[in-house]
């Protein structure tokens, strides 16, 4: 089986990757072409321009910054629907605004190409590992001819419902993810400032209905979970300016949906206040510092 | 082994019903004299006022209303620390302020008396079941000869620090439920709003990192989970007006300490403007209820 | 000199009638056709399409309800910008997203014609009275241009900077005002709530640093004012679902340009939950009733 | 006339010599001793503690820093109310806790004494030119008695209503200024981040419904407003810790009223971590540069 890859950065490359390694014949493009060099090396085909990148194979995946790369690409400029066999399967594994996703998606059925939304989660850790869970908007045929290809990447792939319903679900959940992020940060502040200890409190809470993912696998107070990137100066991790976009995202929608969100608006604005104060870099824990007095 | 019980309404009732079968004594008192008959049938001996409550026995537990009753009962009216034999072990189960805490332990310690803060959380099937968490504030000897007898009403007993140490905790705890509950409300009705199905969606967030104890055990949403108070019309559970209540112990401490907690501040507002559109009695998570568009 | 005019509802009607009134030459055009009678009556030449509108005038003004609107007429569906006179001034006072501002003055500047977005704020009742305020982006000549035209429709006639600076600095501004408004009703609600007369108090704040223009001019809660629709239940005025578009319009800005802006986020979602309470056709002052205790 | 006066410190040193240079005979009183020396300059007779500076005089005027001295002056370690002769008028214009002057006040009427609060507004610049604005509680008698001796302290004398009111005004006003001058800062951030002109943007919107007295009086954003502490690197004016200090209040107010202040929650916790960030000591409007790109 052939797959066209185009995109291959921090989470691209990794991914493709394990499809070479998984087995398959790969043709990948970039608009770096340095990026190309390990790939070709590992066996895959660099061609010089996306068009190339579609022809003859039965597969497609793109894996792009923000939602104007992925316009482009599929309709504006390169107009990549114009020229795909209608056989090939489309995956794009971009995080972008849903509407824009159904826009691409509804395109693609007009030329009657089945195209997935299937924004991942899992970081660059993930992609490495092949461990990224992938949250998959379309079909259920559709979704059914990817789950293949998709756990040569990935280890929880999961269907969310029809066209743009992955991105919509990844935003929903990373705008959650924000929320008790943030959350946890304030709440073990507020017992430091008071004088407790932040393993004790963690671990009292981690016990009590506080209990939720950034508490117990991400801890964000240093010192207090080894592992976690707050005991590494917050590097690596989910960085706060990609938090940054997948918020925007979440705000996006909700002004589109007539939704009210205050949480999430607030958490959006948290964390962008903390990204303008020198932290775009840091992992999105490290929201813990915009809460500590100094 | 001779208790002291004062307090024995929904929390406190089942509470001492709980020492009674587990074999102690107990010397019952309530302002409402009808809610000691139960337990007299159950064995305890009911007495006529407070200091009654207190003589001859090994231990005392108060679990009262509000940081007001504990300050009454303690120091002011019936300025019980001055009347309490220095061998009673006195541990008070209400949910109160923690400097009020602080200003009776530091008083009762003047006396020579040990005294011990274990706020539960667990609710009224807890108390019931014996399964309530203790999250205990006091010394380390204290802690130790507290926790047979509370072992007999709870299942997790947490030793969180010094003096009002257990009241803190419970109240970062609480303010880290109220942040996830209402943001897992947020991120449910976003998606629903954008037409996605909220059992669906639930079951990817569980499974990815915006899982959290309201997400995964106590889902806001109705009909997503059967045994939930979200598919019982919200009854039942953990009222709304005790979250109110909890959410503003938290932004007290918030003020006292300097702490910013601004989501904590927004939840507080959240669950405050519920309540005032008629929801006081619902349990929390209905929530979820003020987000939907009418 | 000649006008065309699309868009004559609510705004656009009375904005036409007093260009009438000054003497213009006007040809209306409408989706609505019985919007076009009452501009007949006054001497306008009603035409069967947006084309017909544009066809020997000196001026085009458009008054349409959102982005998308604007993007068809100017340039998909109708394309106007394709067929309008480079020598045609042309003034769009619809409110709308300035990035699609943007995009349509570069279109126009393309083909050599002057555009300006000259939002108003004022209300039915300032389009009646030819008293609004217009908030005008675009070239200096083209303001000059454009000011005896607006100057019959309007008392201000402010330039804010170049294209969609009029749209932008409107959106700050409302933004700027829902927020003193929701404030002012929070100021109020919580003086009310421990005693104070809400009179007297909005008496002592006008006097004060808490002085603004809704607490002034659009006093929030029902007495204080009798002149202010908070004294009409809330009929008339500048409605919550108007509010609620331009506060979205602020949050879409804010997100495109990296911004902060938490306050005017709690903002939208308030009015937003408060809309979804029923309150979407009354006065954006009944906000009021969001904070009052039920 | 003779007055006492307790507290002469930034502010009530100028507001203790306006009194003397109006005629009032002063008997003034410091922990700080150093401060009354200035005082005793201008003719002021000083003594070595409280009681004494109540002794024989007409009226006790009292400014100190925050609610405990003010318990601690009247009620705890001073307990002036059991020496104060209740034909002496007592003033306290300490911004405090609504609650502490309502427990004082009462106390006072208890032993026949009237007492009033009268919190000031205007800064050390107003209690230096004697144009403080006073906010009182009290009896209708008690305000008029005070009149002429608060005028010769201030220009804005306003009566509130009962005990606490005077207090209650003030923290709502406050409040509410915190309000619209973050919201003014995010308003005009938002404008320069989309390439408006900051002085162009305030005078649209000081001349629209935008208008507050923070964008009319005292522009956050430097260069905008020549006199305007944004001018001055945020020198002088009314310092951020201060300003917290009064939110504080108002969230307590709010919790013990059952209010809802999504807004003033919010300011507070902006306001907070604005100082957290090393901003204590620079004005109010400083918050500008929290919403600054870095």
């Amino acid at each position: 089986m052939k797959i066209g890859f185009i995109g291959v950065g921090l989470m691209g490359g990794p991914m493709a990757h394990n499809l070479l390694k998984a087995g398959y014949e790969l043709k990948v493009f970039d608009l770096v072409p340095a990026l190309l060099k390990p790939l070709i090396q590992d066996g895959a085909i660099a061609v010089d321009n996306a068009r190339l990148a579609i022809e003859g194979v039965d597969c497609l995946i793109t894996m792009l910054p923000a939602s104007e790369h992925v316009l482009k690409l599929y309709l504006e400029e390169e107009a990549l629907l114009d020229h795909i066999d209608p056989k090939t399967l489309v995956i794009d594994c971009s995080t972008i605004a849903p509407d824009v996703t159904k826009t691409v998606a509804d395109a693609a059925a007009k030329q009657g190409i089945t195209m997935l939304d299937a924004p991942v989660s899992g970081g660059t850790k993930g992609a490495q590992d092949g461990t990224l869970t992938f949250i998959v908007g379309g079909s259920a045929t559709g979704f059914e001819a990817a789950q293949p290809i998709l756990s040569a990447m990935g280890k929880n792939i999961l269907h969310a419902g029809d066209h743009g319903a992955g991105q919509m679900a990844k935003i929903c959940n990373n705008m959650l993810l924000a929320i008790h992020m943030a959350g946890t940060a304030e709440a073990i502040q507020l017992g430091v400032n008071n004088g407790l200890d932040p393993k004790v409190l963690s671990d009292i809470m981690v016990q009590s209905s506080g209990r939720n993912w950034s508490l117990e696998l991400y801890n964000p107070y240093p010192g207090v979970m080894e592992t976690a990137p707050a005991s590494k100066a917050y590097q690596g991790g989910f960085k706060v300016n990609l938090m940054v976009k997948d918020l925007g995202l979440s705000q996006q929608a909700a002004l589109l949906s007539h939704s009210s969100t205050p949480l999430g608006a607030l958490a959006r604005n948290l964390f962008n206040l903390h990204a303008a104060q020198g932290s775009e870099q840091l992992d999105f824990s490290s929201i813990q510092r915009f809460y500590k007095p100094k």
